[in-house]
Formats: structure tokens, C-alpha cells, sequence
């Protein structure tokens, strides 16, 4: 299919290389800024733009890979006539795209991505489309990029994003509370790595709810103890401690 | 070296098998329970034994895997007179073993270990000794069953400790709520997966500090708020997302 990617950032990025893999042809890439269009354009060989009334109106596919409030903005500035359009965002609904196209929908990819990682091999994407037409359409193509399709409509999609943002914002949160807090008191974090992957790999054998350890599901309070003290000058650390560690134990 | 273990959980168990593996001769498994004993026993191809005077005094090397609270009892009760006495746990001092051998120390797996699973690749083992000639003659030990070994003095390996609770018993109450969540909305948990995965995976080439994504870092009150919305029936992981959300904003 022909597409158009508008945005030039990780998810732009990401999905762009993947559609151009997948044997689609690109035919531009839009950002505001040029620079940045120009880079993700030459790495899929077509041609980059940086004003909405330069954008083909001939592509088969348009693709917003932007921040939630530009897809708003987007959505504003920008009627493609024909053609699907695209967002990828988790928590906006498909409706803003309604004076865009006739044919719209979402193809959310459910996975943290990075422009400078170039092998993601798992990225499940929520799929949703204004008419059931649309959908089939939109699932034909979300399965060339990817073997993991699921569709979702606006509510399911957000309550997937705020998992989401648990299980991988929040944990990367006490990653880098913990990084900070190793720097400082000169132990090594990258000790830590083997079991933070062991931690989340096991959840393909294991329920989360059956392998919590540690001393808040211990009741083990001497070692509470012991650690609040250590975290008396990590005030943020010590609160989240707190509160996860009442939490384990209710 | 011939080898006692005292206990038969998940450390006992994964550690005996890594013992076991190396050439090591394990001699006995005491555990209270017999059962349990025997179960280790028969694997390790060894003696079972609940009583503490029935433990061999000839071992060279007696590791004590057992609770914190039961490394204090078998403290108090057991002097093995001569040999190697080593516990396996994060937060206790290696001097409560003083009393039990002339020579003593610590054997601390940084993993999340699990019986059930057999191949375990990175176990890093941290290990103090209370001479100098004791904690070579452990570090020698330690490197057979595992190829990353540090030296960790009390406070050291309590402040790893500590990180550790942090990056994976927080990390998978977090996947443990949100699994829950899942299930009472009758959304797939198992689709958070390869995020899950990635999330901690990219530590190996990122960090976190760099990393974090997400509404809050965005400032993006109104994700935020829908969010908090949605989570009005789930009052524990409503108040931890505020408060992490809090402190990714600081």
C-alpha cells in the first residue's frame, strides 16, 4: 500500500521501518520540522515534508505517529480527503480523526519504542476502525507489520494504556529511583539487571499474584525497618516504599 | 568440598542443584520438615535429616538457606564445631554465625529463585567472610556454581538488598495489581507481556533515567485524570499510581 507516515519521532520511526519492510511503498514523511522529516525519509528512502498542504492526497494510508495534543492539532489543520487515517495513540480516541476521512481508526503499537533499537520482535498492536469495512481493512494491514493484532475499541485501548503505564512507566520509575540510589551510595545497578529480567521473565511461567517475595509479604519488619532508614536521605524512594510495601501487605 | 544444606526452599533447593552441578559432594539437607528434606535429598542424590545433632560435623562447607528468623534459631542451635558456615540472606549480618564456626560468612544469590525452574544462566552471588583467608577460601567456593561473584560487606549487600525490593518485589506487586485489573476488566494481561519484557530488557542498553515515558513525565493531566478515573474501583493501585505519578513529576 502507499502510505504516508506523519510524525518523525520513536513510533514514527519504529513503524515506519517496519511498514517499509513489510514490502509497503512510503511515500513521505511529515514533521514540522524538516530536519527531523528528512532524517526518517532518507532512512526509508522517499521524500520529506514539513506543511500539511504538501502532503499527497493520493496515499492509500496516513499514519499519525504523534504526541497526543499534535494529533488534536492534526486532526484540526488537515483533511486528506480519502484514504485511512491513522493514529497510533493509546489513550485518544478514534473520533478525532472523524473530519479527516471517511475511513479511520487507531493502530496502537502496545510496546516502548525506541528509533535507536532496529529488531523489535514483539509489538502488539490495538487495532479499531470507524466501520466494520474499515477495521477489516485496517487488521489486513496491522497483520503485515506485525503477527500480534488485536482489536480494541476506545475503552478496552485505555485501559490497556493504563496498564501499561504500570507495569512499564511505573516499574521504570523504580528502576531509575533505584539507579539513582545505587549511583549515590556507590553500588553497582548493574548487579541488579539479571534479576530485574529474571522478574519479568518469569511472568511467562508464573501469575504475579502466586511469586511475591520480599520482606512486606514476609511481614518482616526488622528489614522494613532497616531499609527506611537506609532511604532517609531518598525521600521520594522511601515514600514509594512505604506505600507499595502497605500495599503488599493489605 | 563436601556440603551440608540446612533447608529446602527455593534458595536451598536451586543452590544445591548449582552445588551439586559443579562436582560437589552434598553430604545431607536438614529441614525441619522431613518431607522436604527428603524431597531435596532424593534429587541431590543425598541424606535427608530433621534433627540438628544429626548433621555430619565432617562437612567442609554447611550453607544455611533458610528464613531470617530460622537463620537466628539454627544459630542458637547448632554448633557445627568445625567447617565452613555460610547463610544465604541479604539483610542479616554474617555475624550472626559467630558463634557457630571459627570460620563464617555469607553466600547472598541476587535472584529471585524458584524451585520449579531448573536452568537459572545468572545467579550473581555477593559473599563476605570474616577473615581474609575465609573469604578467599569462599570466593573460590562461590566461583564453581556461578561466574559473577562480588564481595559485599553487611552494609553493602543491605543496600543491595534493599534496591532489590525495590526493582523486584515493588515491580511485580505492580504487575500483580495490574494483573488483577485485568482480570476484573476482562482485558488480556497477557498482551502487556512483551512490553513487561522490553521495559526491563532496554536496561541493558539504556538508562532508565533516560528512558522514562508515560503521561506523567509528559505533564499530560488529562491521560492522567482519565486514568485515575478508570481506577476508581481499584483504591490500592489508584493510590500508587498518584503517588508515582507524583514523583516522575518531581
Amino acid at each position: 500500500m502507499k502510505i504516508v507516515i506523519i510524525g518523525s519521532g520513536n513510533v514514527a520511526t519504529v513503524l515506519g521501518r517496519k511498514i517499509k519492510t513489510a514490502g509497503h511503498r512510503v511515500l513521505q514523511v511529515y514533521s514540522r520540522n524538516l530536519v527531523n522529516a528528512k532524517q526518517l525519509a532518507d532512512e526509508l528512502d522517499c521524500t520529506p515534508v514539513n506543511e500539511w498542504q504538501m502532503i499527497y492526497p493520493e496515499a492509500e494510508v496516513y499514519l499519525i505517529a504523534l504526541r497526543d495534543e499534535a494529533i488534536f492539532e492534526a486532526s484540526d489543520m488537515w483533511i486528506p480527503q480519502k484514504g485511512l487515517v491513522l493514529h497510533t495513540a493509546g489513550a485518544v480516541s478514534k473520533d478525532i480523526l472523524k473530519n479527516c476521512s471517511g475511513n479511520y481508526g487507531v493502530l496502537y503499537p502496545l510496546q516502548s519504542l525506541r528509533k535507536e533499537k532496529k529488531n523489535y520482535r514483539h509489538i502488539p498492536l490495538l487495532i479499531d476502525g470507524n466501520t466494520a469495512d474499515t477495521l477489516a481493512l485496517i487488521e489486513d494491514f496491522a497483520y503485515t507489520i506485525s503477527s500480534s493484532v488485536q482489536k480494541a475499541n476506545d475503552e478496552y485501548r485505555l485501559k490497556l494504556h493504563l496498564a501499561a503505564v504500570c507495569v512499564s512507566n511505573f516499574t521504570n520509575h523504580l528502576y531509575a529511583l533505584s539507579a539513582t540510589y545505587c549511583e549515590k551510595e556507590n553500588i553497582s545497578f548493574n548487579l541488579l539487571k539479571p534479576l530485574i529480567e529474571e522478574t519479568a521473565m518469569r511472568l511467562q511461567d508464573y501469575d504475579p499474584r502466586i511469586v511475591q517475595t520480599g520482606p512486606a509479604i514476609r511481614n518482616d519488619q526488622e528489614t522494613i525497618e532497616k531499609h527506611l532508614h537506609l532511604l532517609q536521605n531518598y525521600p521520594q524512594l522511601q515514600h514509594i516504599y512505604k506505600i507499595i510495601t502497605m500495599s503488599i501487605q493489605q
